[in-house]
Formats: structure tokens, C-alpha cells, sequence
């Protein structure tokens, strides 16, 4: 068994990471940590848990972390990165899902994060999460960077293009409709149902923190900068990102037996057959990506549909499937729960 | 293993027991009937069934279903009374999660269903399938009666109250909301997303067809008839079933203890702490029932509130319950799922 | 011209008071105040109001408040009783919202509201705003206590019954379901979209503001003590209350023709036809308020289906109707928009 | 006043139409016709309208339909074009808003339609009933082809660039997300609740009839053709349109002036201020149009964000409009209603 712990577990990505760890039949998750909520116990916060988990939150503590093999943080941007070095020293390995270890460059982190990287030394080191991407060196990771749920979306619908080389890097765009929840478990009016029901619009258009995030991970693949144009929206359901990429293509190309090709492997990716849409709920609460492949009347504009949980794929079942690599367990190992539809 | 089938696997119904039965570790599910749509593949229609359901569609066929251990029938009302029969006689037990037979008495099943009963020797010998009532006669059931969901919700909710005769049973009230899901598959103007979103309403208060079989179970227990006012609503959400009860103590009583005893061995049925408020997403796709005891200002009149998953413990849960129990599994064998919460 | 204030307009009431008075052929809306939002312009904040108000927030000012005829108060719980006596001394006439003024007894008050009374000397003067049941009174008053959202849609239903003595007054249940904009525009986490979506609960079954309120009013028309079971419900929408009010009935009745006759000549109380149902969506941001009168299976437990929108007839719409019988100006003036459906 | 008629009016365009022309000032809605419906009043079936309108359902008659000075056709389409002949001929001015007379070419149509036309010989008289664009011809048009709700959307959000000829037609694209009443009020199982709720997905990929309505209107301002990328998404939400368009800027250019300045006589076309971010719910129930201009990082590509309410400015709002012109009354008569938020 894998002794398991989980810094920061009040907020989304901590409830789902809850559910998939206490069914994990390799895990014992032996603490939880949050200041707010010290000495609450946890089914208290999160009712569905009842019988499920009989833990209680606890105040966090370096000394009662480092007796665990591994430690999820599901805190706020900042907070991993002033507990990880210690956690690293005493051979406890990591998996963040916050932003604090996804970015290479320290000076980029500052720029999107506003505050200054508190261990800069340890971002060559971490391991971005993303198996279908990274799968040999997230098993040998002692940090592995869980990636954004748009980036996981993105990443997977452009990978085999990118890698191929068959469309223009300089012109991609990506145009994701999220799910509230993934503005997070905090109170906030423009998260509230009487303004996010019924609704739907564009946010931070003009710069996003997930935009750097993509485009290292392209530019890692093809070596050259890319242009990329990036367009989050809110939509008003609980769950789901659906992601839809154009990009031009550069030549002609069997894109359905191309995008079959790259995942057939990939216990997680689901490329549907050719003219099919993907839906979001066909993901809900499982961690799949499925994918639709489309070049709308022949012409060069490709047009790649995708859809994850954003707190699955798109975060608490990504942090398990790292975990799974990282400790020589079968990948799917507790995460072989069908879609809830409908 | 148990080798299963599925009469008209088409609706919602269908779809969760789909959800279950291919993830449930003693069941080989060997056949899924639909005339509607013989010959497509389960997941061509249900795509969250990708990569976990091999099965098409077949036309339903007595010869092949006889071949089965246990047949689910999860057809439309006045379909499985014309197959039980033969299923029967061959062996086969079944579970019928349509109304067929749930009443005992025919005339009554005619009046509300509006069509003659094709083997109403058959409604004695049925098992209604209410584990928390009908336990010991579910084991050995050749043919159980699937519960509705609202009468699940509310015979658990007033089950303790009425067995110790604590309150006037000739007062009660039943004031129910269920997400549309309840309404099923078929398509009709009243379940659209634009009529039933941001609406709420009552339906049926001159007489739902679930009103005798609340009334029914209550009066087996209680021995003498009982005056039931039952409201039914349609919320805008897709699963859910809050039933909020109202009835009238006799004499005083520790509520609480009550409840909680009566339930303390039940793997399903979860009384909350008192002061507690249920709510219907923490039995999200879950088979839970979730009870909170109330008595407004020390009044008396007693106020239980009780939640379901209607498709899991108000329909495919309860059905897969059922047949762990008639074959001698562990009850709670494939129900595990933690709910889905957010 | 009615030179028109409002106190408080940063939440869901102060928006839709917006939306009625900018359109109100007789006001002039010359001010609107808030301390957090001051120098703001109202249309930056809601941008629904862009081309139809030009103003912006300002600091609340009472010198300035006392050029106005009227003054709105939209404030929480607790703010217009500091204000109002200097307004009334400089003859303006107040509508509050809020429910400073709704209960008579200033230690009944303070029981539910946790604070002192600022005037109480004023709570015998405010005329409690529903002209169904005051209308006289509010002509001339100076001071309207505006209905709360709940109390609404629960007095129009019980009025008749309760007026005619037809039912046991110590036995009433009002079983309410209330969309989320109830709850307020302040950032929570229980309002969130992720926690009220999917979801249905019952709260405050203990006890709720609005029952002191609900129990004064059926009080001061039956002349006797009012044993009332009050249980609110959270539903997955915006806007809407649906009461669903049951009672005992002590004589047999003409119930439809009861409900017809007493409201045949009120402007926003609409009584259906014989064995229909009610919609929260037929009256959205309409002032009516539409009822269904039940008698299920001709039992002597009546069923009476009341629905309103929450912030329109149980809030701004009210308040605006208020305002028309105070300045002797036609009652349904800038209240007649058609409910917006689908 | 003007005699209108409407013929087909049990959709959601046929009621939003009612809604409006009731509470016309200059309109006398003389006859609704509905061959399912005949018979049965028109706030039976929208209860809504109880109060505001005493039609009932008629049968469809030439005769009564030629006393109307205007006819709108809320039909599906193919209906249209075997009726608007003879009005016209009686002189009866029409507005369709169906799509029978959009298209300029009578094979497109065939093509896209599925049926051959009935009158291509009044396809070049239609006029394109989007003000913004062709107001003067919409003054003396006898025949009006109001636009679908993409197409306005879309347009709207276009015609500035493409009208100064500032960006590359080849490479245009509009995501676009709509409301599930765009899908209208048939019954159909992928528009129920329980399958559009909690889901996001594009359809029609591959090709949508809004593509050529949208790609005539851009290429008759340019004069050449244009290469549009069109992927229309459902959204889980009743109401509302968000277009989110690309474009390839060809040289620098002040966009947030231009679009200001295109738009600043327009009573329905609302600019932002530059950073701004557009919400559906801001032009719920209200004929807006509202628009904002955004150049991510000062790249090349142009992102348009445009909003309508797909049944108002996208369907019986503009019709009124188109009237409202045809008849010389002010544009603006009786759409003055400010958008519902929340």
C-alpha cells in the first residue's frame, strides 16, 4: 500500500481526489491538511464521503507529511512551492496540481503568477504531467506538475498535428468553454448560479494563465515558437471542458488515421469514429479524453474536438494516473469508473 | 459469474444499469434486447459505455434470454408482464424495474395503469424489492418488483415512523422534487432542456401512479389503510430525488434514535446527525439514501427529509441490490461508487 | 413625475428595482447609493441597463435622499432602520425591501434578526406592503414594509382559506422551493453554481426568518395563533418561488370558485382553471402571481399551488406596485411586461 | 394600427413573437393560425400570456390572412413559400422567419433544404431583413427574410472588418455556442434536460444551414468569396447566442474606433468599451446585439465576441424591427424592454 497524503484538500480538485483515493485499492490516504478547516472531519465538509472516509482534516505539518510516500498538493497557486523542497529532502515524492512547478522558466512563472518562485532550482526537475506526452519520465519523477485541465484538453487535441508537423504553428487557436467548478471551490460573485446559469460569455481573452502553459508544452514538441490564440469561456454546467482547436493544415493528411494511430496505446484517450462530436458528459467523472476529428467541406482549417472533467483528466484523475506511473502500478488502477451519463 | 440480460436497454434506466452491471465484478452481462435499436452497438448510442461494453443491441428473444440467470427488464410499464412467464418457467428469476408488479392487487394495477394485467397470478408471488423491508423474501424471490423511485424515498423516510406507530397514519404528507431524468428517454415537450430549465412545478396532484404503491407498502406495515397526500414536482436538474414528509406524532419520541437504529445495520440508508439538511447531489450516482429528522419548534409535526439517486437506489442500484441478494453475493457487491460531488 | 432614490442597489433587488423604475413611464430615478460600489456607474456594474440609466452609485447621503419622494431601501437586514426616521421627518415616503419593518414586535424582532431595533416606536406605523391584504392602508402610509419573497407567495395562497375559517389554522404546512437569486447576490459558497447546480435541499427547517412573518400575517386575519410548518427549499434556478401550501380542510367547499371570487379583481393574483398546475416560469419577471387550487381525491387535505417570481412580485415588483398605490397612480403602471417564456 | 397575423405560432419563436406584438403599442394582433392547435387559446398553451392575449388557434386561411396588413410566418421551413404568393398578391406584406427566402440562390437552397423551392422567382425580391445592413430596402420590401440567429450574430460581429476589407476572407472562423430553443420546441430526445443539461458539444460540423446564409451576407458586402470555418455548439442554457469570431487582420488598424464608430447610430448594436468581456444574460429577453473587440497580445488575430437573445435580435425581435420599419413607425417601438439580469 501507498501511503498517501493531501495538502490543501477543501476545494474541488480535494473532494475529487478524495473520492478516487479513497477507492484506490492501492492507496491508504493516511492525512489531509487544511488550516480552515483543522479538526473538521472531512464527510462533515463533503457528506458524500460519509462511510467512505473516515479521516479529519489536520493542520499542516512537515513532520507527518514526510511519513507518507506521496503527497498531492490541491492548494492555491504558491503553497506547494514552500513545502516541496523540504518534502523532496526527506524522499517523499510529489505531485502538485497547482501551476507552481509547470512552468520552466522562472522569470515566465513571476510574469503570470505575480509573485516570485520560491524554488526556482526545481523547475528543470519537475515533471510535467501529462503521460500520453511524458509517460517514462513521470515514473522516475520525485515532482511531477499536474497539468491545467484547458492545457490537457488543448494538448491532446493538437499533439499529433504538432508532432507531424502538418499544420502551421504560428496560427493555432483554441477556443475552450469550461464548467464553473473550475473556477474553484471559493466564494466569488461571478461563480454564483443567479449569475452563471443561463449565461455564457469569453474571459480573459486577452492573456490567460494557461496560455504559456500550452504553448511550452507545443514549442517542447516542435522546437519553435508558436503562435497560439487562446479563448477561455464559462459555461453553465458543473463539469467539463470542451475544447475546440483549428489549426491550418500545410498538406493533406489521413488526420483520422493519424490521431487513431498516435492514441490507440493510450488507455485514456479516446479518438471517436470519423464525422462523430464528442460530448462532455460522455467524460463525467471519468478520467478519458475523447476526441473528434474534422476538416469541415475539405478545406485546410482542421477543426479538433475535445473534451475531458476538468477534475478528472483535467486534474485529480491525471494526479492518480502520475501516481500510478510513478510507483510501478497498473495506469488505470482505480480509475476504471465508467462515465456517470446521464 | 452471473450471466444477465436486459430487456430495452434504451432509456435512462437502461443506460444505469449498463453503468453497473459492466463494472460489476460477478456479472457477465450476456444480452441487451431493443427492438428500437437491434443490431447498433451499446456504445454507438451511449458513448460513456466506450471501451467498457462490447454488446449490440439484439431483438429481444425468449430462447436467448432463457439461457440467462437473472433477466433485468427495464422496458416501459406493461412489457415484462408479457415475458416474466416464459422466463420463469425456464428458470430465469427476474427483476422487473418497470411497475408491472408491484401492486398486488390487479384491479388496482388496472385502474392506474389503464390496461388489463397479463398474469396477475403472478403479482402474489412477487418480492417488492425493498432490501430494507423485504430482505429475507428478496433472497429466495423468483421475480422481484423493482420499487419506483419516489416510493423508495418516501416508505425509507416513513418506514421507522410508521412501524412504531408514532404518528397518525391517516395524515400524511409526501412532498416530492425529481430531477427530469425521472420522466425518461422518450421525447416529449414537457422534458425539453428550454421548458423544464428554470421552472419549477407540481404534476399529478390529482393522483400519481405512485401513490398506491407508497400507500400500499405503508398499509403492509401499518395493517390498516392509509390517508396519503402525495405532491410530486419536477426540478431542473437531472437526477435527484428529495422527498420532504410531513406527518403528525402521537405521542413523544427520540426521533433521532429512532431512526438511526432502525437503520444502524442498513449498508444503504444513512441517517444524518441531527440539525442535518440532505442533499441530492451527496447520493449523486450513488446508492445511497440519505435521511434528516426534523421537529420544527418542537411541534408536532414531524418533518423527515430523505434523498435518492432516482436512477441508482430509486431504479438500477436497487435492481443490482436486489440480485446480490437473490444470488447470494455481499449486498453491497458493485454499488461501491462513492458519489459525485461537485 | 415621482423623484425616485434607492438606497442599496448593488444586489439582485436593487438590479431589478433598476430595470422596473428606469422603465416606469411616472419616475425619476434620481439617485442611487452605495458605499462599495460609489462613483461606479450603474450600467458598468450591470450592463444590462447600458443606453436605459445613466447614473452612477454615490455615497449615501441623506440630504440628498431628502429631495427625493420616495426612497427604496435594498439593503440587508438592519441598514434602512438607521436611515428611515430622518427621511420620514423630511416627508419622504419609504418602501424598504429589507425586513426591518415587517414584524410588529420589536423583541420578536430582535429574536430573529439578532439586533436591536433602531425605531421601533415606528413598527405599528409601517404598513406591511401587500395589497391584496392592505391596499387601503398603503395609499396613505408613509412607511411600507415590503413582503418578503416567501411570506408573498404563501399569504396570496393561504389568504382565502384562512379569510372564510375553511381550514384547521393549527395545522398548516407551506412546503417552498425558492431559486438561488433568494439567497442574494453576495459571494457565498453555498450559492456557487458547482454547489447549487444538480442539486436540491431543504434548510433552516428549524427555523426562518420568514416564519414570524408568514404567521403575523395569517395571524392578523384569523384573530388566533397560527401553528404553521415552514420548510424552505434550494432549487437549481435563478428566479422563482413555488409554494406548495397544505391544510385541513374543516367543511366541505367550493375551493375554485372560493379562490376565483376573492381575487376577480386583483391585477397580479391569476387563479388557474380547475385541475391545472402552476409554472414559476409563467410568471418571470412578471408581477403576478399565479395559483392552482387541489383536493386530492377528494380527501379534506387541500393542496394549494402558489408561484411568484421572487424578485419581481416577492421583491422590486412589489415595491414599485406599493409606490403606484402611494402616489395615487394607476396600480399595475410599469408592471405590465409579459413573463418571459421559455 | 397595424392588422398583423401570424401564421405557425406554437414554437418559441411564435411565442416570443407574441409576447412582443401583444404589448405593441401600433400593433392589433388580429389571427394566429396553427393546424395542431386550432381551437385551443393561446394562453392555454403559454400561460404566460394569460392577461395580455385573448386569440385562440385558428386553421390557416388565405382569406382571413389577406385582412392582415403584415403576416409573419413562424413556421418551419418549406412552409413559407407556399402561402407568401398569394398574400402578396393581396397586398399583405410578410416577414418570414423561417429560412425560405435567406438564400438568393434557389439550388443553394435545394441543397441546404432538402426540398426544391416553391417561388425561386421571389428569392431575388426577398430582402435580407438584417437592418444594420440593408435598413432602406427593409422600408419598401414587400417580402422580408428575417435572419436566422447565427447569422446575425455572426454578421454583426463580422461586417466592420470586412466591410474595410481589414482582414483575410479566406480565413474566417465563428465558433458559435446557443441556447437549446434555437433547437426549437419539437420533442426530441437530444434536447430534453436530462441529455442537454450538464453537457457541452458542437454539432453539425461538417455543415450547419447557417453557413451559406452567413457566407452570402459577408461575401455581398465583399464581393468575393469567403472562406468561413462555422462550428455551432449547444449550450445548457434556454436562451442566448455567443459568437466568438477569428479573424486574420491584414494591416493595423483602430478596431475598438472602428466599431464604435460603424455601430454608433444603431439602436439594437451595442460596442463595449475596449477590454471588455460580453454575457448572454446582459441581452436576455432584449433585441441587443452586444459586441467587444479584442487582439490577444497584439497578435494578428482578432477575436469579436458578439452576444444577441437568439429569440429576440435573433428571431421575433428583429422581425418586429423589420416591421417596425416597413411601416414607418420608430425602429425601436415596442423593443425598448431592458434585458432580465439576473
Amino acid at each position: 500500500m501507498i501511503k498517501a497524503g493531501i495538502v490543501g484538500g477543501t476545494g474541488y480538485t480535494g473532494v475529487e481526489l478524495l473520492r478516487l483515493l479513497c477507492a484506490h485499492p492501492e492507496v491508504d490516504l493516511a492525512v489531509i491538511t487544511s488550516r480552515a478547516e483543522a479538526g473538521r472531519t472531512v464527510s462533515d465538509l463533503f457528506p458524500n464521503l460519509r462511510g467512505a472516509c473516515d479521516l479529519a482534516f489536520s493542520e499542516p505539518d512537515v513532520n507527518v507529511l514526510t511519513t507518507c510516500d506521496v503527497v498531492f498538493f490541491a492548494t492555491p497557486n504558491g503553497t506547494a512551492m514552500t513545502l516541496v523542497p523540504a518534502l523532496l529532502d526527506a524522499g517523499v515524492r510529489v505531485v502538485d496540481l497547482a501551476a507552481d512547478f509547470r512552468l520552466k522558466d522562472a522569470a515566465e512563472w513571476q510574469h503570470w503568477y505575480g509573485i516570485e518562485h520560491a524554488c526556482p532550482e526545481l523547475l528543470g526537475e519537475a515533471v510535467y504531467g501529462l503521460p500520453e506526452l511524458n509517460r517514462e519520465m513521470i515514473r522516475d519523477a520525485r515532482l511531477v506538475a499536474n497539468p491545467g485541465c484547458y492545457p490537457t484538453a488543448v494538448a491532446l487535441g493538437f499533439l499529433p498535428l504538432i508532432e507531424k508537423q502538418l499544420v502551421d504553428p504560428g496560427q493555432l487557436i483554441a477556443d475552450t468553454k469550461s464548467g464553473v467548478s473550475g473556477a474553484g471551490r471559493g466564494a466569488s460573485v461571478g461563480s454564483l448560479l443567479a449569475e452563471a446559469s443561463e449565461n455564457m460569455k469569453a474571459y480573459a481573452v486577452s492573456g490567460h494563465r494557461h496560455l504559456p502553459e500550452i504553448r511550452q508544452t507545443l514549442e517542447s514538441v516542435v522546437g519553435i515558437p508558436v503562435g497560439l490564440t487562446f479563448v477561455p469561456h464559462l459555461t453553465p454546467m458543473i463539469r467539463g471542458i470542451h475544447a475546440t482547436l483549428y489549426a491550418r493544415l500545410s498538406e493533406p493528411a489521413d488526420l483520422q488515421q493519424l490521431y487513431e494511430e498516435r492514441y490507440i496505446d493510450e488507455p485514456f484517450v479516446d479518438v471517436l469514429p470519423a464525422g462523430s462530436h464528442v460530448e462532455t458528459r460522455t467524460v463525467r467523472a471519468s478520467n478519458y479524453c475523447r476526441l473528434a476529428i474534422h476538416q469541415p467541406q475539405g478545406r485546410d482549417t482542421v477543426v479538433i474536438l475535445s473534451v475531458i472533467d476538468n477534475l478528472v483528466k483535467g486534474a485529480a484523475g491525471q494526479a492518480v494516473q502520475n501516481m500510478n506511473l510513478m510507483f510501478g502500478l497498473e495506469e488505470e488502477l482505480g480509475l476504471g469508473a465508467i462515465a456517470v451519463l446521464p
